[in-house]
């Protein structure tokens, strides 16, 4: 039942032919989906989640990259993550408009509209091979409207780089932190400083780190209480959850 | 909005006072919540899936198992499962009538009302060890309203005993294999009959077991496409399964 | 010992050559082996289990896909699944008239004979990286004769379009649901309706999804009871399983 | 080197007894110890991280714990977790002013000291079983500060009970969603709502539940973005979290 | 169908009042079941293994310990394992006559019956704790026949322990290596001796030894080719396979 | 000290020159080094534990295995394992008596010395996709001298083709059972025969396979005892242990 | 053959009754088993390895305790881990000389012979729930000669007081860091001096810690290179590596 | 705040313009950052650790890897590991000095400078399938300035070869024991050593080996205690800890 249907049962009741109480019985008898389906008309994702979609490249050929990106495009811009240099080439190729972050392996296109005010985010980042996730996680929340300060290579292997750095750490509203191997940093980080910090683990290490799998388990053994944790080279996944965060300072 | 509110809506709109347009609009705007509510209180679990509640007696006190059994039974009986010996001393105290199967941890309460038609639903057993398990999933079809066969100690090691029942499990029109270790029970049965196999793979067994999880995994990568195999242990769900299934036969 | 040297051995009895005792000591002498063999005979694969052998292409040679079509086609009709496309193009410059789905990576050749009748099947699909495993299912059950609905792209990140389609797939008699990563539509479809339920985890995902582990592991661990797993990407397993199921229904 | 120590330094460069020269040389070979002893006498553990101690009932003994709360409750306020019911005895027996919380085995003494203001956070629960751990987040809290909406037993299992609170939940600041076995909750309430969503997978289930390893594996693989996680049961680590985020809502 | 129905069958052939032909077509389509039923009757097991059964207490009650010894019995004698200390009490009030080895946690009942002849098996131990599954081994051997030899404490932390009987080990005809914690043993036995060699990984360890899958990894792993493994504590099933190994010897 | 020193102190001794105490000292104190180079001297490893050395092709160049098929070859004959298509065509370039057994990816070089005399083994194959490791460990058990039974496709999928073999398989002194996905044969061969078998979990399968581990927990979880098992996909060594066993027939 | 034996061979070759001939073969034809027990006759374990045994009493009685202390008394002093509570009691009744440190679980009995002169050994302690584990460590250490340095409660979470002790820590010549949860104290310690490091995971956390798993992967997992590694809780194999390795500063 | 502004603060106090208890303040409340950073200006990372940072190529390009030699080169010599063939072959097309170590896969660059004077390791290898991490351990040794022992091809199948040579190994002071598979050398070689003793597992192996986890597991259970194990094929980390341990030996 959509709208017009509704409105010509409305009309048979005001015009008597339908009773209230009939009418009453056949709109509560609406199966789910008639419902759902006029409430995903009225509702766009991102109205629902405050988050637009965003492509996820992996299981995508160019082709339909570039066809996901134009459909979102339409919103003003768009984002596509986990886009290798031979994808990446076909969709400038096709867009050349897009630009292409090699080491994040995103592609962002066009000017993303305006998105409601938003905190800073300060995207840490333990070593040199964790950067591509932390770059991934600062370009989905600056696309997501969120001012980032990316602070790099305060591994805890050399902690005085990070005591040095903690200070302006402080500053920011949110903070992810983005480790792989031990995946020691954040739980050093959240010892000091009293924002929310959401920690990526990566999978960066050989042997026993499995491919993320200890620094996943590192990180949500931490003893440093109210550190949250998102998947292994989840930096979307971090963005979009700091995103939502930073976003409650400025309402 | 309750159906009261809504029979008011559709009579100001009869009278005039609300124009159909507007309570379309209003209507439309329903929340989940709302429309949510109204389905609950017109659908019964059971008329939704077809299966009433079974109390699940692992992570209940004693008196929650007899305040549950004694809510359900009002629709004409009720059945717990993973009752153990000490819990089922106090419900039966509590509730003489109600009848403890000790192997299965089971405690039938009242006569099940009529359930819909079933076909019948061979039980088939590996060893006397994974008995318990089988006779839950026996217990929980009678109750769902299925003629049950039990077939016991058909595991391969004895391969002759399992050919020896082969005929009369063909009779069923569904069946359940229940075996732990390396469970290889359900691949030979599942290359002899054509009917529906549903698996359970119990936690008997030491060592390399991992308390079913290599029955598990055996079960899912059998060689015999179309088995299908729930939880370790888990004889309710293959008991529901089942029964879903048996009532096709029957429509 | 055939049916040959049976007939001899009981006209020597008639006869009165050998005595009904000897002839009973030979007989029940007769090594399973023979038994067995004479069983084989008479009886196929399919008319054991209702099941015609499925080619699985991933472990051969294109000329060994080739040979098993051509042997299996002399039944009417062939399919063989796990073709890749480098495959599926050698497969078909030998048997141009073989149909290649590439996104199933499933070949089908000739018609299939006239199956024993069978009811719906709904295949139910998360999300588009799930297509490939839920479209193999769908072939391989279309190929044993099963109608078949499917029902894409309702995951749970956007419920609403899960619950506008609920009332279609109730009115399938078995249900398929194909999901990767944290695998939540079967549950969320197992609590709405009532027909059995075949969930198949995908592979797809990353990190801690472990190649579809988790979303094996979510479905077996699932709330609603009754829903039964088949092995990660399995979809002819789904399939046969579901026809097995479904054929109840027509006896 | 203490603050005495330091002063007088001071003085003897004012006195010109030690040159400006030598006094900045000794002060910039303070080893870390004596600047890090300075800075831990002026900031506390809450003034840092903005959350005071909680005591982890676990590994104390309930003498242990009495001591621990009597330390903290100079502060105005103490909790402690995971005490079981014997030791929540003993406690109570030595501070009868102390409140047990026996689902949650949470003890509270004493009235928190005024915290800093804080959004509500909306604690929703899928099951009766996982009531502990979201009682647990809930105190812990309220304890630091934050209104909390409980809202508990939407499963999706029973997909309306969810829907009809989803209204609700969104007038949380934050939101923490308690789930155990497939922990499909989260997922769903994902895609509902726009706000910042904390996911405790619990260690309800069995079998290949794996004591909680397939729900946190489900909740990290989750198809929805920006949904975070916590250990296995970590009520606390949730409710720290979440009043972290809360509380950037009132600044 | 049994003999005496076989036998009738075959008498009416020979009487003429059923021709070969029926004959042959009743007895072709004999179904599986009754043939492998008169297979039962004329095979016991040890007939068709060459193994008696070995009473499994671990999953049954005293009670049920005794009565299937004293079934087992009537074949001359029985033997059941892993029963702890509390069963075995009670084994031996109901049966005096029944001998406890509480270390192996064995029963013996009674005299066996004479066994086929069978070579000499040396049963090599590395450390003390592992002498309870070595025992194990030792007592099932010796039950089913065997000489039996018993090398103990020849751990490779003290290498020229083992240096000192590999002289002795050498003598007999099969060996069975028992060993936990890394179960380095057998590794260095299997580079020493020409014999078969099987080995039997213990849950003797801590930490990551996770019960004995380590030390069963290690011994699969081996570098020395021609090591057999069992599961992990199982005496039972070394004893058997080095009884059917060390039996070729006498045939 | 070798023999030439040896002699010489004694020597010593026998002049005088040297007391016997002093010589006894001498001779204690030699270190292990020194004894072990004297037994090395006398003892080959074939000697030692009566298999000659087999070469693992999977870590080495095709040069390397030449080269150490040469060395080998001075005894008469060598076998080389795990050897691709593509190192195979460079050793048969360069040693063309060199035979290639693609499916095993063995080679094989001149004929083997006399070995010692060794009793029959069957080598029994589930599924066509385990072929390849079934003729590895055939080739290598020929190699040492063993005449093999070649028994294949008799999965438990086609329950009647495994007991048409059984009596053939009877015959053979040693039965080695190779199976992948749940590995069942060699579970209900077990129980069919009394010869000792040895079972070969293989890699073949899918998802929850796991590689071949599921295969592997269910061999050593199998419900008959005395099956002994080696590591995933190990053809070789199978072959070592039963040839081992075999030559027991002989002695 | 013992000294006196190898003496008397000695004098007969002096005596020429034996040829040197004769007697080089004789002695060259030594078993390993005499040689070694020769061997064993003048080396005792602690002249070997530099280490006396020190008593495991976790899978001993409190009875088979007693009798190893007494016996390893004889050489001036023994040590027993991991003696639980109730065995302790027991083996001080006998033996009231015992001390027994209960957090340690460690028995000492004695004065410890003197030992090589040993460099400083810092035992560096994370939180408190690692005391135990550190104690037994320094415990160990002091028994086999070691002035040990205890640092405690300097986890990650409170950097300030890690950093307070960090001179200290460096004035010791060997460190051994004890661990559980997240483990991340030796990764910021490794980066911060320049001493051998020696890493205790423990098993202390819950939930995805797995037992000290993930707290030993993470160790393991470390960026800092040079840390090494043992088992999870292993305070005694730290304490004998570090013992070793301090023992090379007195050479 | 940097040296700079602290001697004109301090000149600040001389001159009275600012009190010492003024200063005190200004000083105690440095920020972590500020402090560290000054450290950071006066202490280089070989200074703090010992050890110099050694590239690690896994993770980076040619092109890196030549600009981090280039910069370490700086001072005196550099060392770049895990660097594949193809890598090598272009960094010493820019760096026609750097010698290239392919089975270690080890880069070394100009002259080391002087490095502590330090003892001697032994590296000691299993097997040939070892050699590669073991060279690389030694040639970071070498490069650390250590004198290296390499024993090669030890491993326990043939223990002779390793007896042989354990005088030898005795000599080092340290040792690096590298060993895949079941990696017992280690444990055999710390019965029989009284060095430090450091374990290297390795990825040699196939099936349940699961890329060395088997290995690495198998020597933290070994049972001499003392052994320390490292990452495995960590050859590099296993050098930085046996040269931290044999420079002790110098001091």
């Amino acid at each position: 039942m959509d709208r017009t249907q509704l409105t010509e049962l409305l009309a048979a009741v005001r015009a008597g032919t339908v009773s209230p109480d009939e009418a009453a019985h056949r709109i509560g008898a609406l199966p789910y989906a008639e419902v759902a389906q006029a409430v995903v008309l009225d509702h766009h994702r991102e109205l629902r989640t405050g988050i637009p979609e965003i492509v996820y490249g992996a299981s995508k050929t160019a082709d339909q990259i570039v066809a996901a990106l134009r459909e979102l495009e339409k919103d003003g811009g768009a984002i596509a993550t986990r886009v290798d240099t031979a994808k990446a080439a076909a969709v400038r190729a096709a867009m050349p408009a897009a630009a292409y972050h090699e080491a994040a392996r995103v592609i962002v296109l066009g000017t993303a509209p305006t998105r409601p005010a938003c905190g800073t985010i300060a995207v840490v980042c333990a070593g040199t091979s964790d950067l591509g996730v932390a770059e991934e996680a600062a370009l989905v929340a600056e696309f997501l409207g969120a001012p980032v300060l990316r602070v790099g290579d305060v591994g805890v292997a050399g902690l005085h780089r990070l005591l040095a750095r903690v200070d302006d750490i402080r500053k920011a509203d949110v903070v992810i932190g983005v480790a792989g191997m031990e995946a020691a940093l954040p739980s050093v980080l959240g010892g000091l400083i009293d924002r929310p910090l959401i920690a990526v683990p990566t999978s960066v290490g050989y042997g026993v780190s499995l491919d993320g799998l200890v620094a996943l388990g590192s990180l949500l053994s931490g003893c440093v209480p109210g550190t949250t944790v998102v998947n292994i080279d989840n930096g979307v996944g971090a963005a979009v959850a700091a995103v939502k965060i930073a976003r409650l300072v400025k309402r």
